[in-house]
């Protein structure tokens, strides 16, 4: 079963239980490489789910669009009679959440059955998704090429690690500056950043109130589309266009800037199937894009909303904190109102700038990352790498926020390389066109590979 | 005539023209008691308009709610060939407007004749209506009654004037923290806050962007309706239920703390009336009125935004500024960034307690402004009578801009007396109930005036 469209007409045909399958996961999350990818595992509650969606479905009920299928929690969600610690150790002792983030009620409402809470990069800082606190756990997408243990990305880490590990087929997560798709790209996954406005964050701890969104990494574009529709409770529609239809920009600013070879390489070679195939792919130079560094140079979101947030706790527990995540958040105390205000409107100029370049195309395509995943060793005890390597993950995807748009990564790479993603966006609620770019181009580079 | 319900039937009926109307209004305008209401006339295009709005209607075409209507536009609103000074000195030398504001597009399009830019309190600030630049307009709703020259309350000073002082039927303006409904209250004329969201702000100087709202003030309640109906682009539609099924609430506290005794006499003889006409009023406490001032301790939303679009204008030319309004503006430099976004949040946090609160009435009812129109003198050579005169006329109008709420003031007072503005409000979007209990509120008094 690759995804959980088969996993869904495996159960419908009565081929597989919900039990059974769930009994499979939980034994691939117990394997020692897929140490620190769960916080905390619900494989009781979950397996009394599974028990109830196997009798519902035996007995001919109609059932929701993920009944029966595994899907973890990032820890910044709330779980109902579960300690939301957002990958800290200052959270730990909070009480337990008194009910479901209202992501996690749509989840649950869907059918699925939640399997753990997984680790993350304390509050969700950073792109790496390395964890003093709770360890850090490796890359599965990189297990069975390569030896060394490579970084998972973040701030999603379990998140992507638990799927890619095959202990669930859908990591929900967050993506405030990337922290879906990069682990999404690094592990070989699918990951769909949707219009931030589009799914609520009710019962999430915040990193960014400006530019946090909820959603989650998935197998296949298809079941994207399927987690979607059930994380923002709307119908996706298509517009049946064939790929010929398609008009695609490549903008060079910033986005192709220092690719790591293995990432030039499989992003070009994806390019020229498409073109193949038939879709319009066109560079252009969109200079809007050199623009962000200056309209970010009193500070940007994060830092000012998460000191918002954190102040009082830092001040209290400072010592309690990854270090690395308290100067990042430290450096939102100096940002005055005025410039946040500014920044709020300079973002929305931006906006409608990158609008009006963009135009005439579809959808955009770029890189996910530049670069394929580090190892673990070459950040753990080097902190200007580690914040290097950081600022290359966030760089592209982090572009999207700032739009306020929506973006897909998929995988592009040869089988057995490292793997690399492409992203595919666009602006605010282009989120069905993005998705069905998304569907053509998978299926385009699966004919290429065949 | 009364209002521009009966201009509007007299041009139907060809019992008055346009250009007739217009050069009565003209005449009004030029008398010496209305100095300083209009910065710059409009008068010889406002003619040509005129004409041509009554030879459409010779001619039988269908025209415009506004159609014939002179109508003034405070001078923080763009109107295409002229300066935009916002009453201030600092914009005198800037370059004509090129397109309309589009509240001003849309008052055009009803056909409305714009007679001219009104004075205002510099940039918006200060509910007195003061300008040391342009002079200060005279309250023309006592100017009858009372030799003394008394404050026009503000900021939208010369809108209320020039509306009070017959020179048009229709002041556009716009209200911050009262800046419509003070000056109306302090006049005797009509003035609606709309939900700010609904009224678009392009082509205006902000002073607020979080809480500026694009309105207007008339000479009646079923006016402010028509207006509202064109500045916003949509209709309203009433429930048709009688006075008697309308329940009111009077919050206790801070809206009914030191009341001049003519708006206490005022206010609660109002009251009284509209529960002998069968409408349910009741007295509550709502001590989440008290909860405003914490909520904007580390400052408000109007000194950071104006400080955030001001900050470059003063570094160069704080001498033109007239030294009450930088002060306040200057205000915002010493707020930071996480104050900002805590009080964004807590706004919407007591929003939601606020709606909690008030759940079982249709309305709230509260004087508008505490006191009467202070005379001029008092406030002219004295900062600190100035700005306790200041906070006391914004007090109660400035809970609605928080709440982004809506509200109405029409005249409460006995014919004679000072003008009393008697407010009813209510959270976002119950603009056409607040609408409707003031046409029933308004009858209602008009009855027991009888």
């Amino acid at each position: 079963m690759d995804d959980l469209h088969d996993v869904r007409r495996a159960l419908a045909e009565g081929r597989a239980s919900a039990t059974e399958l769930l009994a499979d996961h939980r034994r691939a999350a117990a394997r020692p490489e897929m140490a620190h990818t769960f916080l905390v595992g619900f494989w009781e509650q979950a397996q009394a789910a599974a028990r109830a969606a196997d009798l519902a479905r035996t007995a001919g009920l109609p059932c929701g669009p993920l009944a029966g299928v595994a899907v973890s929690v990032k820890a910044l969600f709330d779980v109902a009679g579960q300690v939301t610690t957002a990958g800290s150790k200052v959270l730990a002792d909070a009480p337990p959440a008194t009910s479901d983030a209202a992501v996690v009620t749509r989840l649950r409402a869907a059918g699925a059955l939640l399997v753990g809470h997984t680790n993350m990069t304390e509050f969700a800082f950073s792109g790496v998704g390395w964890n003093p606190h709770h360890g850090t756990p490796r890359n599965m997408g990189t297990h069975d090429s390569d030896p060394t243990p490579r970084i998972p990305g973040g701030s999603s880490s379990g998140a992507a690690t638990s799927v890619a590990g095959d202990a669930c087929w859908v990591g929900l997560g967050s993506d405030t500056g990337g922290s879906i798709r990069i682990p999404a790209a690094l592990q070989g996954l699918v990951g769909f950043k949707n219009t931030a406005g589009l799914t609520p964050l009710q019962g999430a701890v915040p990193l960014s109130t400006t530019l946090d969104t909820a959603c989650a990494m998935t197998r296949s574009v298809r079941d994207a589309v399927v987690v979607h529709e059930v994380l923002a409770q709307r119908k996706v529609r298509f517009s049946s266009r064939p790929l010929e239809a398609w008009r695609f920009a490549i903008p060079r600013r910033v986005m192709l800037d220092n690719l790591d070879p293995g990432v030039a390489r499989a992003f070009e070679a994806a390019v020229q199937r498409l073109s193949r195939e038939g879709a319009r792919v066109q560079e252009i130079e969109l200079p809007e894009l050199d623009e962000l560094a200056s309209l970010q140079s009193a500070g940007g979101f994060s830092a000012a909303e998460s000191w918002s947030w954190h102040r009082r706790l830092l001040a209290e527990r400072r010592g309690d904190y990854d270090p690395r995540v308290a100067q990042r958040i430290e450096r939102g105390s100096t940002m005055s109102a005025a410039d946040y205000i500014e920044l709020m409107h300079g973002r929305r100029a931006w906006i409608d700038r990158m609008a009006d370049a963009t135009a005439a195309f579809d959808a955009l395509l770029s890189p996910t990352v530049p670069i394929t995943a580090p190892p673990i060793a070459a950040i753990e005890h080097d902190d200007a790498e580690f914040f290097r390597i950081n600022a290359l993950l966030l760089r592209n995807t982090s572009v999207v926020n700032m739009l306020d748009g929506c973006a897909l990564s998929l995988p592009c790479h040869e089988p057995g390389a490292l793997p690399v993603g492409l992203m595919v966006w666009s602006g605010a609620l282009c989120d069905d066109a993005v998705l069905e770019a998304g569907l053509l181009i998978e299926d385009a580079l699966r004919t290429g590979a065949r």
